[in-house]
C-alpha cells in the first residue's frame, strides 16, 4: 500500500475541528516564559484567539520578548522594582555567558556538564523567584486576577508562577511545553525506567550498553538530589509564604489537568506516558509563505541545491576562529549556502555563501532546492526539518540540542558534529557532503516526515481541543492518576516491601526454630535409645 | 462554559476520516476469539470492509460463533479432527461450568478466586494450543496464508495464534482488545505501579489502604508466577516447534505494532501507558435503531420509567431460587421492567415485568424512559450505559465484571450488589430504588457520558485510522519502546544496582581499612610517646 495524499482530508479536518470546538468563548490566563518559549506559546494563543476566547498574558515589566500590548489579547504587566530589574539583568547576562561558554569551550564529562547545568538552573530559579515574589506582593494585580473570572490557566511548565496561580485562583491548568524548572516533565508524571529512558545531558540513546546505564542512573540521582536540595526548596518557600500551604511545588506539578507535550515520537524515543499527556510535537510547523524576490532567485537559480544554515536566536555571534573555519568549509561546497550570520566580516567566506541577518527558516526548508539543514538542534528547527523532510547536519551549542540531534542521528536522518569548539573546515565540508551524497539521510528524514504528518488530528488542533476540553469540563480530573496523591514511600511500595520482608524473616526464623526443636527431640530420643541399648 | 452540541461536528469529522483514510485497499488477516470478543471485533471488521479492504478471518472448524461464510469477508476454516473437537467441547463445558459456579456459589478469598481463575486459564490454554497446533500442522492453510499477500494481522490478544502468525508471516500486527491469555496487556507493555494499579480479581480501586496494597502485590506475583510457570510454557513449546525460535510468546506480545485498547479512562482508573497504545473504549456504541412496535409501546407507556435488565449472553439460565428472588424484588417497583430471561416460569414475577428471550440493549438504553440498567457488568453493556448516560445496578457474575462495576461505583454512577449468590428480593428492590431516587447516580453517569463523547476522534474512527496507519507504513516500529528488547534483569537495572552496591561496599571497606590504619598509627605513636614519657 502506497502512502496517499491527505492534504484535502487534513484541511477539511481542520475546518471540522474548528466547528467542533467553536463553543462559547472563555477566558484564559496565560503564564508564559521568555524567548523561544514565548514565540511558541503565542502560536497556540493566536489559535485560541481565533476561536473567540479572551486571553490575558502575564509578563514582568523587565520582559524583553513579551510585548507590553497586543491587539489580539490583553497583557498584564507586573511592575518590577529598579533593584529587581537590575539583579534580573545581571542574572540574565550570567546565564547568557554560560550558554556561550557551553557552546564554544571544551566540554567536560557529563557530570561536570550536569553540575554546571544545575548552577545555571539555580540562576534561573533566582530570576524566577524574584518575578514570582513581585507578582504575589502586588495586591492590585492579584485582585485583578481574582476578579478576572478565568476558566483556565495556560502555563509554560518552566514558569512556576503558573502552578502557583492555579492553586491560588483555584483554576484548572493546562501546561504547554516539556521542561519543568529542572527536568523533563515526563519524569515527574510517568514512570521512567532508567534502563532505556535517557536523562538530560546523558548523551546516550534508548539503547544503552552497561556503562551507559550506570551513567544514566548516576546522573538521574545527581539531578534528583540537586533539584530537590537546591532548586525546589526556593519555590516551596514562596508557596508557604504566599499560598499558605505545605503542598510542595513538585506535587502541584503532578496535579495539572493536561500536559500539552511538545514531543512527537517520530523524534523522541518511545517511553511510558500518562493518559493526560497529549503529544503535540511539531505544532509549530506551518505552510510556507512566499520568499522575498532576492532570496527566491538565490534558491531557484542554485544549480546543485542549497544548504540552509542557522544557529538560532540566542547565540547571536560566533567566535571568529570558529566562524572562519565554518565559512571555509562551506566555501568548498558546490551547493549554495544561505547563512544567518551576524558578526565580523569573514575573509574565508566563499562566493557560494550568502549571509543574512535573519532568514525565513520554515519557508526556506520547504523549498525543493534545499538539500540539508545545518542547525544547532533547537526544538523549533528540528521540527521544521522533520515537517519538510530535510536531513540535518547538527552543530549543537548547549542545553538539549546535542540530544535532539542525537535522536535524529539514531534514526539515520542527521550527522552530529562532535567537539564543535574545535571544528575544522574539513569537518563541516565532509559532514554536509555525506548527508547530501548518501541518499539514506534524505530517505530517512522523508520517512520521519511522512510518519509525522500521518496523524488523525494535527497537533495544533489537538492543543486547542484539549485546552477547550478543560474549559468545558472545568478540569480533567478523571485523567489524573491516583498515584500522584501517594507519598513517595507508598508509591514505591517501600512500606509493603518492608512488611513482607519482615514477615518472610519471621516465618524463616519460626521454621528454623521449629525444625531445630524437632531435630533435637528426634536426636535426643535416638541418643537416649542408644544409651538404653548400650 | 457550557457543554455544546457537537453532533454536526462529529458526523462531519467521521466523513472526513473516511475521506482521509480512503487509501488504496489492503489485505487484512483477522485472528479472532469466540463469543463477545468476536461480536466486538466484527464491528471493526465491518468498518474496514466499508473502507474497501479485503478481510480474511481465521476460524477453527469447531467454532460456535464465527460463521463459516460471510458476504463481507473471507473465512478460512482450520479443520479440527473429531478427537480435537470432542476434547475442545469437553473443555468448553468445563469452563462454562466454572463460570456458572463462579456466578452463583459463595466466593472465597481473592486468592482462591485467583487460583480458580488460573485453573480456568489453563483450560483455555489447552483449548487454544489444540487449535494452534491444528493450524500449524495444516500445510495447505499455511501455504494459503503465505501466498495471501496480507498487509497486516488484526488480532485479538487473547488468541496467541495472532502473534505467532505475525512472526511466521513476517507481518505487522495490530491488537484489538485488552486481555492477553493471562492478564491485562497493560501489565506486559507499560510500567504498572502496584501501589495504585489494581490487579485483576483484587477487587480494590486505585486508592488502596495499606492492607489492600499488600494484597495487590501478593496477587500480582501469584499471577506472575502461575502464568509464567503454568500458561506461557505451553505456548513457548508451540513457538519452538512451529516457529523454530527461542523468542518467548510473552516477548512477542510486547513487540506488537499498535494496541487498540478497549479502554476509556472515564471508566478505567488512569494509569501509565505507552505511545503505541490507542484507547478506543466505547467503540461499540452506536446510534439506536427503532424498537419493535410492542417494545416501543411498553417503553413509551411506562408512567414511572423502565428498568432494563440483562445478564449478558454467556450465562443463559439463572438458578431458580435466585431468579425467584430477583423477580420478587422487581415486582415491588412502580417502574416497569424489561428482563432478558430464559428459564423456568417464575411464580414471583410481577405484572410490571416483561421477560424476553433477547433484548435490543443499545436501543433500550437510549430510550428516554430508561431509568436504570440492571446488568452483569460486561464490557459491552458498561460502555453502552456510559454512552447513553444510564446509571447501573451491578449484578456481577464472573471474570472482570465485579471490577467493571466497582469502577463505575467509584465514580458514583453505580450500585454494586455484593454476594449475588445470596441475593434477596429486598436487596434488588433497595438498590434499584436508591439509584432511581438519588439523582446523584444519574448525574454522575451523565457526566461520564459527556466526558466520553467529548473526544477529538470517535473511537471507531481511531481504530480504523491506526489499523490503516500500520498498513500504510508496514508497522509502527517508531512507537515501540527499546525497553521491550532488554532482558528483565537489565530492564529492572538489577545488574547496575548490583555493581553500584558492590562499589559502595568496596569503597566503605577501603575507607574503613584506611581510617583504621590511620587511627592505629596515631594511637600507636601516642602509646609510644606515653611509654617514652612514663
Amino acid at each position: 500500500m502506497a502512502s496517499i495524499d491527505k492534504t484535502f482530508g487534513v484541511s477539511l479536518l481542520t475546518c471540522v475541528l474548528l466547528l467542533l470546538t467553536c463553543a462559547q468563548a472563555g477566558k484564559i490566563l496565560v503564564i508564559p516564559v521568555e524567548g523561544s518559549h514565548w514565540i511558541n506559546i503565542k502560536i497556540l494563543m493566536m489559535e485560541l484567539v481565533q476561536k473567540g476566547h479572551e486571553l490575558t498574558a502575564l509578563r514582568p515589566s523587565t520582559s524583553l520578548y513579551i510585548e507590553e500590548t497586543s491587539e489580539d489579547y490583553k497583557v498584564l504587566t507586573v511592575p518590577m522594582s529598579m533593584q529587581q530589574a537590575t539583579s534580573r539583568k545581571e542574572l540574565e547576562e550570567y546565564a547568557l555567558n554560560w550558554i556561550f561558554q557551553q557552546a564554544f569551550t571544551k566540554h567536560g564529562s557529563s557530570f561536570s556538564v550536569a553540575w554546571e547545568f544545575i548552577q545555571v538552573l539555580q540562576t534561573g530559579t533566582q530570576m524566577s523567584t524574584v518575578a514570582i515574589g513581585a507578582l504575589f506582593e502586588n495586591q492590585e494585580i492579584l485582585e485583578g486576577l481574582k476578579n478576572g473570572d478565568f476558566d483556565v490557566i495556560l502555563g509554560d511548565p518552566y514558569n512556576v508562577a503558573g502552578v502557583m496561580l492555579a492553586h491560588y485562583l483555584k483554576l484548572p491548568i493546562v501546561f504547554f511545553g516539556r521542561w519543568m524548572p529542572t527536568e523533563d516533565i515526563h519524569f515527574a508524571i510517568a514512570p521512567s525506567p532508567l534502563s532505556y529512558v535517557p536523562v538530560i545531558n546523558s548523551r546516550v540513546t534508548d539503547r544503552m550498553v552497561f556503562s551507559e546505564r550506570i551513567k544514566n542512573v548516576l546522573l538521574y540521582y545527581s539531578y534528583l538530589a540537586a533539584s530537590h536540595l537546591l532548586i525546589y526548596p526556593a519555590y516551596d518557600k514562596l508557596v508557604q509564604r504566599y499560598l499558605n500551604t505545605d503542598v510542595s511545588v513538585f506535587d502541584m506539578y503532578k496535579k495539572a489537568d493536561i500536559y500539552l507535550m511538545k514531543v512527537d515520537f517520530v523524534f523522541e524515543f518511545p517511553r511510558p506516558t500518562m493518559p493526560n499527556a497529549v503529544y503535540i510535537g511539531g505544532f509549530q510547523c506551518k505552510a510556507p509563505k512566499p520568499l522575498a524576490k532576492e532570496i527566491q532567485d538565490f534558491m531557484d537559480n542554485s544549480e546543485h541545491g542549497v544548504v540552509v544554515f542557522s544557529l538560532g536566536t540566542i547565540v547571536r555571534t560566533l567566535p571568529l576562529n570558529i566562524a572562519r573555519e565554518i565559512a571555509a568549509g562551506l566555501a568548498q561546497l558546490k551547493e549554495r549556502v544561505i547563512w544567518r550570520y551576524s558578526g565580523e566580516p569573514l575573509d574565508t567566506l566563499g562566493n557560494n555563501t550568502k549571509t543574512v541577518d535573519w532568514l525565513p527558516q520554515n519557508d526556506l526548508l520547504s523549498h525543493p532546492q534545499t538539500k540539508v539543514f545545518l542547525a544547532h538542534g533547537g526544538e523549533n528547527g528540528i521540527y521544521e526539518a522533520i515537517c519538510h523532510g530535510v536531513p540535518v547536519v547538527g552543530f549543537p551549542l548547549f542545553g538539549d540540542q546535542y540530544e535532539n540531534i542525537l535522536r535524529l542521528k539514531t534514526r539515520g536522518a542527521a550527522v552530529l558534529l562532535e567537539n564543535t569548539q574545535d571544528i575544522t573546515a574539513q569537518d563541516i565540508f565532509s559532514a554536509i557532503r555525506l548527508v547530501i551524497d548518501d541518499p539514506s539521510y534524505s530517505r530517512a528524514m522523508k520517512h520521519l516526515s511522512e510518519l509525522h504528518h500521518d496523524t488523525p488530528v494535527p497537533p495544533r488542533d489537538l492543543a486547542v481541543f484539549w485546552t477547550e476540553f478543560v474549559m468545558r469540563h472545568r478540569g480533567a480530573g478523571h485523567l489524573q492518576a491516583a498515584g500522584h496523591d501517594l507519598p513517595w514511600y507508598q508509591y514505591y511500595l517501600l512500606d509493603v516491601t518492608a512488611v513482607l520482608l519482615l514477615g518472610l524473616l519471621l516465618c524463616s526464623y519460626l521454621m528454623y526454630t521449629f525444625f531445630r526443636a524437632v531435630l533435637r527431640t528426634c536426636c535426643g530420643r535416638k541418643d537416649r535409645r542408644k544409651k538404653k541399648r548400650s
